[in-house]
């Protein structure tokens, strides 16, 4: 069984990336981090890429017009023959050419138990804001399918993680942050045996119009 | 310390009552619970509440119009001297005039990890059919203070509850039901501890207009 080819879309500083690539050079995951794509220039994760030696791309979102930007990606992912994409903290919204494309193949993870604090705008140490200021008692991370939606695809995995007392949003996000490498990686690995075990008939075929 | 005196609205079964009264004869709770009003003269609860030598009574909702109604629950609580309101499935909007009567000390318990699965038509069993259909991996059950709106008051206790993959809506109602009793306990009791210590200066003293 051949490893999966994984590619990972970014915004920001990528620990969830950096969990993911340690994930697979340490055999638990069974696929290969083999493209990070960033939306902006000066996301940390693209240097996490290059010091693991992985390709690491910034398209500029100034450079294309609507559906383009997305085409450009794909166009790149193929290139890599990528077969699984992974948001891991990509905050940009994906068009349908891009979800038909990798429909069923495209993970998000979500700082909150969806359905709860998600939906637009809600990223980030937001979420974590809202979370304390409404005062619940549970909150967590969410792995999921990404669809037409904003955070609206099937869950794949759901833990929590307790609001205490004295948590400020830093001390919470760094919990959930803790949660969302290890369900992330656990999501990855399950899916990466799937998607193995679908090629041995046959390498997923990508088409683009 | 003299014992808090609780009153239970109830609408139906009562499971979570019983818990209440139990934890009170066992001592779990220092309060007792002194009177069950129901709007419904077919709750089980109302057995229940017999079954313990406890004062149960149906109010007839076709008997009063509008505030009506509440004035004559508020009525019953003061005449045994009510110092905290239990909802335990009750299923009957309460009006500003009665949360106002008992601001801070009416507490209620829903069965699902408020904001979600929460509000207008999320009651009993609705709530773990549309936990079901969505897919969350994660539900719970909230403790919190009502006020005017639904569902939206201070929150006290939550507690999770995974969702399996082969739960019905009767399994995982079960298991969260499970979890209610506990938390409802658990909530009450320190309230009464609270309030029994406020109580060492002095009786909260009703008064309605």
């Amino acid at each position: 069984m051949e490893e999966v080819r994984i590619g990972v879309l970014v915004s920001g500083g990528g620990t969830n990336l950096q969990a993911l690539m340690d994930a697979c050079m340490e055999g638990e995951i069974h696929g290969r981090v083999v493209l990070v794509i960033s939306n902006r220039d000066d996301a940390y994760a693209l240097e996490r890429a290059a010091d693991m030696g992985i390709r690491g791309q910034f398209v500029s979102p100034r450079d294309y017009r609507g559906e383009d930007y997305d085409r450009e990606l794909i166009r790149l992912l193929r290139e890599e023959k990528v077969q699984l994409v992974v948001l891991a903290g990509y905050l940009r919204v994906l068009t349908p050419l891009f979800i038909d494309e990798y429909r069923d193949r495209i993970i998000n993870i979500h700082p909150s138990l969806i359905p709860a604090f998600c939906g637009k705008g809600f990223h980030g140490e937001r979420v974590h804001r809202a979370v304390l200021e409404s005062g619940v008692k549970q909150t967590g991370a969410t792995v999921h399918l990404v669809d037409e939606g904003t955070d609206t695809g099937p869950i794949l995995l759901q833990e929590t993680v307790s609001v205490l007392e004295d948590d400020t949003v830093e001390s919470l996000q760094k919990r959930v942050l803790k949660l969302e490498h290890r369900i992330l990686v656990k999501a990855v690995g399950e899916m990466c045996l799937e998607l193995g075990n679908e090629n041995i008939g046959g390498n997923h075929e990508a088409s683009i119009d």
